[in-house]
């Protein structure tokens, strides 16, 4: 499958419009900030790897028609800019530290001029891309020997190649075992309210001819209680420095359901996932998204009575505790989180 | 709200159309088994409660145009009609409650001639649904001690008056605790894959001028670790006799959250759907339904791609080592359960 989430084409920034999976393979072509943050905020891109390079573009895309020649302008519009679009979603770690990436690039060349410093970030940008397509596979190759031949194999929400620049995190370790030649059978949550799982996790495991059933997300306790899952891998959005993740909501009920029933539970994310100025899941901001995301099954067919109060939290926290491992394109880190990701941080 | 959700009308079954809810309140008028099979099928009334009194009913619709003398045609009759209504679904207990008592109107009256006997089945069909709205009542009543001010009750799918012959199970435990004065607030969880808990829960609790807040099911695990859920009440489709219950699936993912948190996680039934003759949750049937409901929102909006494999349990099982406590019409039932339901049932 040669399909890229998310690319650099034309002067503009091309993506798969997820909001129209699955049904519509459609492109969007992003020639400013405004659409590409409201592309963001509709999600019609997500996926925290995703979201770092949507972001290193984006900062780009801002400032690639500045014109003039004062240097305080253009760092004082990259910082308005920068600002904006981290404005647009608040837990994916990966977003501010693509936008903090496309900073750094200013930070480190203080004699450029302004047309070298829009080259430097122009190239920045591109380099998360081809960083992360390596980052996923890494993680796929780490991750696979966790797999084992007849396992089930539960994940929620979509960490896979529409949530990165590559073949995904979590579904990578799946596509690389598969590769590898283990049978396994996959089920995938159907993450309500958004249904990444059935929507896109389903479309691209579908494509990759994995094994694979959906399931809502109800029935994973049953699944559990009925022996059929072996493992679980989710993804990350955002890896706190005790290893506290958050990740989509609903992650934490599949962590604690894993350890009641003695369950691995691993997350998969690229370095870049992982927030070492946060010590712990407490000081992860999450997103309290729109009620009708819950009244109104995407957003088209109103299912629940008028004017209901909603709580709909877009990502929960998993606690340290409550993860086996965390698959990174550094290696695999085992608890003692604190310790062990401090350590390959360096 | 003076709303009954199955009444015996002009000769026919009236129950209220719960695949219109909330949208519209419409009635359904069924004159014979095949339709009343349907309506169960289709899950137009739901709640073991309320099947429990469709099921007595339904079996006096088969037999009350019955013409001949044979009193052995009449039973076979009698027979051939439960067997088919009991065929309808196989895991809520009351269903076959209902149709067991009945049948023994039968065997007790052996004397009696075929119109008495019509009579008498009549009879004790509609006793049934009067001792249901008590038993609602007494559970109402019993269960409201375990409600607090100022706690934050969660409940899963709708065990309320949509799911009975009076006020509820679950729900009623709630709406007498704010009879009594109580502020309390509720979180419905809205119950995949048919939405029961944002359809008809939040429906009935909107109507009853409820405290309440829709959440998606992945939501119950984050309101629980921010302590906002002080406990949780579940309905049940069947208890075995060592307190393990069938519900609506998600109910055991919650029960382990409760455990997890540390959280009273309470059952309420009415004592006809303990089933005594199942020792523990393994023997109870659970229901695998159509893969449309998760790939078909509400069978009106496809979501997923097409052919997909689809595990869609309607139930799972909760050891009663999870539960705290069971409230039913004879009391509030503690552990050890299968000595204590043995007790309560003679």
């Amino acid at each position: 499958m040669n399909l890229e989430t998310i690319s650099w084409q034309k002067n503009k920034i091309k993506i798969i419009d997820q909001s129209k999976l699955p049904f519509k393979l459609e492109y969007l072509y992003i020639r400013d900030i405004v659409t590409l943050y409201r592309a963001i905020r509709r999600m019609c891109i997500r996926g925290a790897p995703a979201l770092g390079a949507a972001a290193g573009l984006g900062v780009y895309l801002g400032i690639k028609d500045f014109r003039g020649n004062n240097l305080e302008d253009f760092k004082r519009k990259v910082k308005e800019i920068s600002h904006y679009i981290s404005s647009s979603r608040p837990t994916a770690r990966n977003l501010f530290w693509g936008i903090e990436r496309v900073n750094s690039v200013i930070l480190k060349n203080r004699s450029k001029d302004i047309s070298n410093l829009k080259e430097l970030i122009f190239w920045e940008a591109l380099s998360i891309i081809k960083e992360d397509k390596k980052s996923c596979d890494r993680i796929g190759r780490y991750g696979s020997v966790f797999i084992q031949n007849n396992d089930g194999v539960l994940t929620i929400c979509n960490a896979g190649l529409l949530a990165t620049c590559g073949l995904g995190t979590a579904l990578n370790v799946l596509y690389q075992a598969k590769k590898e030649g283990k049978n396994f059978k996959v089920y995938a949550s159907e993450t309500r309210p958004l249904l990444q799982g059935s929507r896109l996790t389903a479309w691209e495991l579908k494509k990759n001819r994995m094994d694979f059933n959906i399931i809502c997300d109800n029935t994973a306790g049953f699944l559990m209680q009925q022996e059929k899952v072996n493992c679980v891998i989710a993804g990350a959005d955002r890896i706190a420095g005790n290893g506290d993740t958050a990740n989509k909501i609903g992650t934490y009920n599949l962590a604690v359901l894993s350890r009641h029933h003695k369950i691995p539970f691993y997350i998969a994310a690229p370095f870049s996932t992982v927030d070492l100025s946060i010590k712990g899941g407490d000081g992860i901001l999450i997103e309290e998204r729109n009620p009708d995301e819950i009244t109104t099954l995407l957003f088209k067919r109103k299912i629940a009575p008028n004017g209901l109060k909603v709580t709909n939290p877009a990502f929960d926290v998993t606690e340290h505790k409550l993860i086996t491992a965390i698959i990174t394109d550094r290696g695999i880190i085992r608890p003692p989180f604190n310790k062990n990701l401090m350590k390959i941080s360096c």
